[in-house]
């Protein structure tokens, strides 16, 4: 059975509550714009591309409400978590559908098809990378539930099972949000793809054991160079693959690709909370008196990575400016 | 106010319960060599050095009750850790003072002041490394509480700060059992050592950022040859210091040194159980149906490290081999 973030059916928009995850499988029924405004803020969905999806469904909400203006609903929308750069594709198609006398729904049904079939071409594009590959590691939720469904690293994972492959994967828990062993491991498990979870620290250690034939990560955005943004502990783990000579491969859709941005020196890198650090759940591990420091991604130089996995094919990252080239700008 | 972890006055072993900490500082009294093997058992005290001290202390306890045979107490303290060497150690050295009519507490006096004295060799050895660092990065705890006193990673910290030096410490976390943010932060904490904690895979991004001028470990064996073995994570740090010409040191007593096991390949790494993965303090983190790999420790290759400190003085891996032919075999 197959893992989707969320689905939208006469009027109501059903999301996978991510914060109960793995313990309870909850799944949230919002009807009015404010509701989703509220679950993206409180993250009850993550993931870029998710994000995009729900605050399109979200302008859906308002406009079959009645009385919500546009510019209102999409305010309130894009308020919610504010460098969320798929958030804004997300509402602006449906709210120039709705302004223009379109049918909102079909603007957002078909926005969603166009990020489902767009992870679903980076399944097909990094399937034949798995070919003969036994054990892949993966860092963070690059899943379906933060892209809907198929996802970006897993989406070849999930395509080359289909064709047959003997796939096991080793996932990184992913301190200190856990989103690896919470996430990652749930879908796996839903869908039945052997795995085992491993602290982040034992990554190099299998690696050097041989017991890692590649890794795949997803990425939150990618310069013109090749150099990328992806959780914190994504730099090590490429550094280590190199050093063992693994391949490391990102997947990514085209709304991650930054072309503008000609290296990684200059993407910022969000600083979050101590206390994720300093705590799990409300729970102190740490002293009362020490301090944390907590970037919440690193950036990692485009000579450690392999490939890249896109919805047209794989690059490596020396062609990368030559593909976004061809492409229009986003 | 320097940390230690146990002392022993008036027929009484006195053992901080590492178990609590960081959020309470319990000290256990203990009377009666039975208690000293289930506090060893049970990890209220942990640390190779620290152990061996702890059980050389059961002895002298077991001797004051009268009615206990030296071999049998011997064995109750034997059994609790079977593979920490520096245990058998400290328990035979009390044994044969007993049975050779010597005084035991002035046996076990001698070797808790033999194993500090060579932690603050360590430290001065180490600390002239540090005289021009400013942000050193250790891993797991090689502190006082593994040790008695000093530490053996923490031991040249704690001695350049003494003779001036401005340090400042990043505390990997160390997951699975936490013993950065539990136990490195609180000696460094009571004693007013700026530090800072951070997961573990946020090592390497600092690293890359430059704000980490040297790494020090302990371990917890060291081959003939420089491979050694440590704490689960300290290989994928030494691959990344390296990658960013980071110097990397590993800090040891004489009885971690294996003068007889050629290479790393060799050592044996303990795998620990999965739970310690998949949930923390009984909480479930990741799926029911998920599996885990836990190993404890990995194997560094000697050609990550910049130089052991040992009591001795610092030296280069290659040229370790003859440093120990110049020792008795241990």
């Amino acid at each position: 059975m197959r893992v989707r973030a969320l689905w939208f059916r006469n009027g109501t928009l059903y999301l996978i509550d991510q914060r109960e995850l793995p313990r309870r499988t909850v799944v949230r029924r919002l009807r009015h714009v404010r509701e989703v405004a509220e679950a993206i803020r409180t993250m009850v969905v993550r993931g870029a591309p998710a994000i995009g999806v729900a605050a399109a469904y979200g302008m859906v909400l308002a406009y079959r409400e009645g009385s919500i203006p546009p510019d209102r609903a999409a305010r309130w929308l894009r308020e919610t978590r504010p460098t969320a750069h798929d958030l804004v594709v997300g509402l602006e198609t449906v709210r120039s559908a709705w302004v223009s006398g379109e049918d909102p729904v079909a603007a957002a049904d078909h926005y969603r098809a166009q990020v489902v079939e767009e992870c679903h071409r980076i399944g097909i594009a990094g399937a034949p990378l798995l070919a003969r590959t036994h054990r892949v590691l993966t860092h963070c939720n690059a899943g379906a539930l933060a892209t809907v469904e198929w996802g970006t690293a897993l989406a070849p994972i999930r395509v080359a099972r289909e064709k047959g492959a003997d796939i096991f994967v080793w996932v990184d828990e992913t301190r200190p949000l856990l989103q690896g062993a919470r996430l990652t491991a749930w879908e796996l498990a839903r869908e039945r793809i052997p795995h085992a979870v491993i602290v982040d620290n034992a990554a190099g250690a299998f690696m050097r054991r041989g017991e890692v034939d590649a890794v795949i990560v997803g990425a939150d955005r990618i310069a013109r160079n090749g150099d990328f943004a992806n959780k914190i502990g994504t730099y090590e783990k490429a550094v280590v693959a190199r050093e063992n000579r693994i391949p490391f491969y990102v997947a990514a859709p085209w709304s991650t690709f930054d072309a503008q941005r000609a290296s990684g020196r200059t993407i910022p890198v969000e600083e979050r909370a101590e206390e994720e650090v300093l705590g799990t759940k409300g729970r102190r591990i740490a002293p009362r008196t020490s301090r944390a420091r907590n970037p919440a991604f690193d950036v990692t130089p485009a000579k450690y990575v392999t490939a890249f996995v896109t919805p047209a094919g794989t690059v490596a990252p020396r062609r990368l400016a030559k593909l976004l080239d061809r492409r229009p700008v986003n």
